[in-house]
């Protein structure tokens, strides 16, 4: 089996060889084989290709295509639901080699690039000119703007700018057999078509590999405040979440943590959150009336606080946002981590919480919570032993409790991370097997060999 | 010939007339016909099934179906690119009469419609929990729901708040053969499964009649502030809007008319917009920071105006608003009027004021021009005689000389209005022919039969 299986592989490669970025060295295959989920496959892809121009990329999938061969497109490798995971018999078709910003108009408030630049980078860029690109996953410093678009990532100041979909203007995208298509368009507002841009976005690589994209920037805003609240438990701070949003409120940052995640933080940055209570909640506002927004904020979250604390000035505000940042890096640091990512309508959040508790303790796994607040979308962490699985036995087992306990108030699976690979056995259960079989449809017209990312998000 | 077609409706009647509501009434069938774009089809449909629940929608679709009769969905018929235009042969499913506003959550902010409901009754309705729909199309108050998911309408707000797209969450939807389909969820976030939401929102009709929404609903903003600029030319209107978004400043809405559109206002209002200046610029802010960002605008619009005009209080507000709101009718009095729908990117709005005089003068057709100007939206409105063709002839010529301003300034055929009937022709163009693949294959995919609103949008 075992002879077979790597002879098998060395056709793939074979196959794959008149590629020039294509490789079949064990070290890249086995580094190109997962993300940061935590799933490791049994087998790693056969060969990885290293594009670095659009005409990679479409060689890559004219060959893979003639040979119907899989193709896993992979961006920087920081998903967490194995989206970008590939085993033997597969093709990885890693983007992360173009990462170049293409151009930016400050007038127009535009930026083209590559799908491989890092968000982060991205950012610094529009910084030049007063801008910024909204979207901001925890993982900005590591994460890439394609893989944000295929994963329609979100991020803290999406509680006011929306998510990945709302700055995507349009894209370039190669489609599974080489042919290259756009999507979209330069300019704010069109309807000429149907909205295939946002068809591709969130499609978790499985539609087409997208080789650029417009972005849309924001001017960064003229005022920003930001304060801390600390609460004696996570529903109180769920209850102050939820009060905002009633309140008519729109801050441009709504986060929140609760105590063992405060304690991680705490052990791994020497920091003292813990102390002054069992539950944070980060907030921000910007704008022209940010501070009296601040103030209306401080009011609504005042009566189920312990404290509430504005910050003084910018090196406080940062420290505060540091705070959120750090959280999956402490936790990191306690085990391994599964990051959940539920999503509940607004005003269930409390429930929420204590729903994940009570997984907690039925399952006896542990779970950390951290949440955009604004959108109530909560990343439920599940934290093991180094040597424990992951993905299988009790925190699987409580992953798919998290993923009801979402249905039963209403919500979704999946807020902004993606299905992947190891969401999807509760795909048919959300969207229905109607839906699921329009999906399919809809992939069959664009994919017709299926060829790529094969068994992921649908 | 005649007798033919006449036998053939006779028949497509009877077929339909196993349903409950189905008519084939001369005059309902005469009002079916066309919606107001100008565009009146030699012949009207056979039949209209006024559906008064999702059942008569599902029924009617079934048994269209099955004997393969087309059929054309129809809400309010205030459409401006004849998408709900319907002749001989086909079947008119009008979910008009589906009006309910099914339920409204204050504290999620969000509200349940059936489609046939008119916008403005969703914003009065908002209103009393101190809420709004976003996307306020000028015919607010006699286009419906669904119309304005099948076109993705914009309106003034959406220089703020986005299109209609930004504020749908779900959708109840029946396919070509029946199926009920939901699409979206009821939380802000979520990325299980492709985005059929957007899929289907701009769709015209031709994928699936949307019989149900759940829309977003904003916290009306605590403070709103208003002024109007005056120009000497249109050119000087468009630099200041664009020097408004280069100034990085956000106003809630930001709308510009020329000299000619001003003076049929003021003929048809009694007002005197057209002394004070040959184009005009409405601009308004909302949020706590409302006046401070209104100053900003006086300051970036100063060194291109005549005179620029702060409202002093709500009156004066409204009466400017209602100054733009009044251009549309204003001129429908002076002829017949085909409403343009541009794009641009948001700098090159100068040019298109520029390249639109010049095809006036070129073809000889009146031009008028009013645009959501934060979003380089133009609606160019070409005035004819009573009595000429405004989808034939010079009028026709004009607006094929718009598309290819619009291409050639990198923007697009329709901004917010739809492809139709009336602009099929120059999609192609746009979005090249791969594009149009697709998009068939994928219509073919929840569209075998093709029966949905064939020869439209794509
Ligand atoms: C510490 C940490 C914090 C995080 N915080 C957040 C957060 O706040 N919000 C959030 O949304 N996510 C977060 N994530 C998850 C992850 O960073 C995002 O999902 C990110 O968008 C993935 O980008 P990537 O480039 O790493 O994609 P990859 O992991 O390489 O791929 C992800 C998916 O996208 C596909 N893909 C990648 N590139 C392309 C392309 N060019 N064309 C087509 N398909 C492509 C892959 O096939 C795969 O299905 C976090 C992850 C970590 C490790
Ligand atoms: C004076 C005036 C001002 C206007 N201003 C604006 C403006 O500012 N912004 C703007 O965007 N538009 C504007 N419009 C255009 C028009 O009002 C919009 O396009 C509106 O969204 C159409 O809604 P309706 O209910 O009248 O749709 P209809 O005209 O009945 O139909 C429009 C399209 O939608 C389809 N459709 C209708 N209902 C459904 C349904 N339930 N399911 C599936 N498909 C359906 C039809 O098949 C057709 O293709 C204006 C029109 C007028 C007359």
């Amino acid at each position: 089996m075992r002879n077979e299986n790597a002879s098998r592989a060395a056709t793939t490669a074979a196959l794959m060889s008149a590629h020039p970025r294509a490789t079949a060295d064990p070290e890249a295959r086995a580094a190109a084989a997962t993300d940061r989920s935590g799933y490791v496959p049994a087998t790693p892809p056969d060969v990885v290709v290293r594009c670095e121009s659009a005409e990679d990329v479409v060689d890559a999938l004219r060959l893979a295509h003639a040979r119907g061969l899989p193709v896993v497109p992979r961006g920087a490798g920081t998903g967490l639901a194995a989206g970008a995971s590939a085993h033997e018999g597969q093709v990885v078709v890693d983007v992360s080699r173009m990462n170049r910003i293409l151009s930016i108009d400050p007038v127009e408030m535009i930026a083209v690039v590559e799908p491989g630049v890092l968000n982060a980078d991205v950012n610094a860029a529009a910084a030049e000119h007063g801008l910024f690109y909204a979207p901001d996953p925890a993982s900005t410093a590591i994460c890439s703007i394609g893989g944000n678009i295929a994963t329609n990532a979100g991020g803290m100041w999406c509680a006011k700018y929306g998510v990945t979909r709302e700055s995507v203007l349009g894209l370039r995208v190669v489609l599974a057999d080489g042919r290259v298509l756009r999507t979209g368009r330069t300019t704010i507002k069109g309807v000429t078509g149907y909205d295939l841009n946002a068809l591709f976005i969130g499609s978790e690589g499985t539609l087409g590999i997208v080789i650029e994209a417009t972005l849309r920037l924001r001017p960064r805003p003229v005022r920003t405040e930001t304060l801390a609240a600390y609460f004696a438990d996570v529903e109180s701070a769920g209850r102050a979440a939820s009060a905002i949003t009633a309140a008519r409120i729109q801050p441009s940052i709504l986060e929140l943590m609760d105590g063992p995640t405060l304690a991680a933080v705490d052990l791994a940055e020497g920091t003292r959150h813990r102390e002054l209570g069992a539950a944070f909640l980060l907030a921000q506002t910007d704008g022209y009336g940010a501070h009296l927004e601040l103030d209306e904020i401080a009011r609504a979250v005042a009566p189920f606080a312990m404290s509430v604390h504005p910050a003084a000035d910018d090196d406080e505000a940062a420290a505060l946002v540091k705070a959120r940042r750090d959280a999956i890096p402490s936790l990191e640091k306690l085990g391994r981590v599964s990051i959940g990512d539920i999503a509940v309508p607004r005003n269930r959040l409390a429930d929420a919480f204590a729903g994940l508790e009570e997984i907690s303790a039925r399952t006896g796994v542990r779970i950390f919570s951290i949440a955009h607040a604004a959108d109530g979308n909560l990343h439920p962490m599940i934290v093991v032993e180094p040597q424990e699985s992951i993905t299988e036995g009790p925190a699987k087992i409580a992953l798919g409790e998290m993923f009801h306990l979402a249905q039963r108030l209403g919500g979704t699976l999946t807020g902004e991370h993606g299905v992947g690979l190891l969401k999807r056995e509760w795909v048919a259960e959300e969207l229905g097997e109607m839906s699921v079989e329009l999906q399919r449809a809809i992939k069959a017209a664009l994919d017709p060999a299926g060829i790529l990312n094969p068994g992921k998000a649908i």
